[in-house]
């Protein structure tokens, strides 16, 4: 038997997050099963989507049930396996996070090739936030030659994937962010021009003053005041893809929407809502185009690291109050 | 020398327009010169979205001026010609309408062949605001089998023709119209359940049970409520086509978009706002399909008809009343 400690939804929060609507626990794993593997995790993430399923309300994925772990991406390591696929010391990927260590199908766990790179890298550049900058920027915003492309939330682990990507296609690229370090970040990756939301009492002057000409596509993380000032600064036939809205996830009173989405009939500007899930289809062509990005160094990442699975919650509290550069991770082992 | 009334606009509108931003005046037309016909305009169509014109701001179309006419549809015939192509008595349609008659370069007029349909049916079910509903449902909502359509505005010149193309397509319809008469017109087209959004005090409420399955597109005429009404019944991959938003282009303040935008990401909701001039290639199969449509008994129209030119601006500020039923038109002689 091996003692692992795992973080459960103890009460739905609302609003923001705190401390006791968590709780860790610890369980004892048996030997796996025939067909099982015992994996202990090395890395787990913490991503906005998580917020949406703490509330007992329908939506894409079910919601996350009291008193029951949380879960979500983790990388771990094989220690005891009861299938012929995987062997200990194999490198796995899977949806058991928030736990140090667990016991699953080996259909369950996919086997990492980490091809190089750091094994929690496909935690963020290299795996879901990673395609769904993507998947975003080329399909749903449907990116072409020319495009000036404005991205907010751009530190983030999607947002400065969208940055870059978009730059190594060769687009004029405005960020927006929160903080100096932040806006240092976007800098050394060659943001063309990079909004402090933080330091702008009118954010869609400001993004008038960045984008003179107008926008074409904006990738939307964050929602509210952002979109409002995207509206105002897209051009015709403008195309919004609509990640999410880390601003609006702890709202206890949904905030209204923006005051001038009348602006899309006139600019005749698409919208779209999307998840990344959608679109497994794109994982093979982003990796091939990763991968050539990297060696040409036109693609980086941050990391910001919690240590330990009793930081879980702090971590993923944090991605609501802008204190992660790139991709928050918690490491586990 | 032939004397004319035409409708000026005297001051910019603050809201709902009122009799005096308008003044008539009266202007004498010469004999037409080389190459020009003279026109005496038989109909003029007031459309929601001349009021954009009147706001002295940059948008798809240049603003009204101050103290020249008005422009819009009209349909009229020509009473004196100095060009070889047309001769007194033909019908032509321009954009030299809130006058009573003009002269112009023949190539501003275009001749109407009415098809057996009475002129005016080219303001309205066969002309743009047809159109509008036929682009709009097909190619911007990429209307197909199975879709629950959902239609603002439905006993309006564009509502009424979306509701029935969507009929005569085959799909479920729900329509949202205001009063008992509306009411009663969108069931006589056979749309399948009708909301009276007057009597209705959580329009989202009265979708859900107008639409327990939900809806998979929504033309959009109306915004406001009514927008965030159908985000909140829209089913995964639903695709919103936004002509215009009657409730908003009058406010003074700009109202505050739907409360929950956000659920296009869940969802993967697409939005796409649209003006019907980009769609003019479409003009050929829509008049086909809407001859066969009108042979078939699938589409009617209404009229709501106001009579002299002096009776203009009080028909154009009706269509933000509500006072039509089907096309709003002035009968011009």
């Amino acid at each position: 038997m091996t003692a692992v400690r795992e973080i459960r939804l103890k009460s739905r929060p609302s609003g923001l997050p705190k401390a006791d609507n968590f709780e860790m626990a610890t369980v004892e794993l048996p030997a796996p099963a025939a067909g099982e593997v015992q994996v202990k995790n090395l890395w787990m993430t913490v991503d906005p989507y998580m917020r949406g399923r703490m509330n007992d309300v329908k939506s894409y994925v079910p919601p996350f049930q009291l008193g029951k772990a949380l879960e979500g991406g983790a990388i771990g390591e094989v220690t005891a396996s009861s299938d012929p696929n995987l062997k200990p010391g194999d490198l796995v990927q899977s949806n058991f996070g928030w736990r140090e260590g667990f016991n699953a199908p080996a259909a369950a766990v996919q086997k990492l090739d980490p091809a190089g790179l750091p094994p929690q890298t496909f935690l963020g550049a290299a795996g879901m936030p990673g395609l769904t900058a993507y998947a975003g920027l080329l399909k749903i915003a449907g990116l072409k030659d020319g495009d000036i492309v404005f991205v907010s939330g751009a530190a983030g682990a999607v947002g400065s994937m969208v940055a870059q990507i978009a730059k190594a296609k060769g687009h004029t690229v405005i960020g927006s962010a929160g903080g100096a370090d932040k806006v240092a970040f976007l800098k050394e990756i060659g943001v063309d021009q990079v909004i402090d939301y933080k330091a702008e009492k009118d954010l869609t002057a400001a993004l008038m003053r960045a984008a003179p000409d107008g926008i074409d596509v904006y990738f939307d993380n964050v929602g509210g005041e952002h979109l409002e000032a995207a509206l105002a600064a897209a051009r015709p036939f403008g195309r919004f893809a609509l990640c999410g809205a880390i601003s609006m996830y702890n709202a206890t009173e949904p905030p209204p929407g923006p005051r001038n989405l009348v602006q899309m009939v006139g600019k005749q500007l698409r919208m779209e809502g999307f998840i990344v899930s959608s679109h497994w289809d794109m994982m093979a062509p982003f990796q091939r185009d990763l991968a050539q990005w990297v060696r040409e160094g036109k693609v980086t990442w941050k990391e910001t690291v919690f240590e330990g699975i009793g930081k879980a919650p702090e971590a993923f509290v944090g991605l609501f109050q802008g204190a992660n550069l790139g991709k928050m991770l918690v490491k586990l082992a």
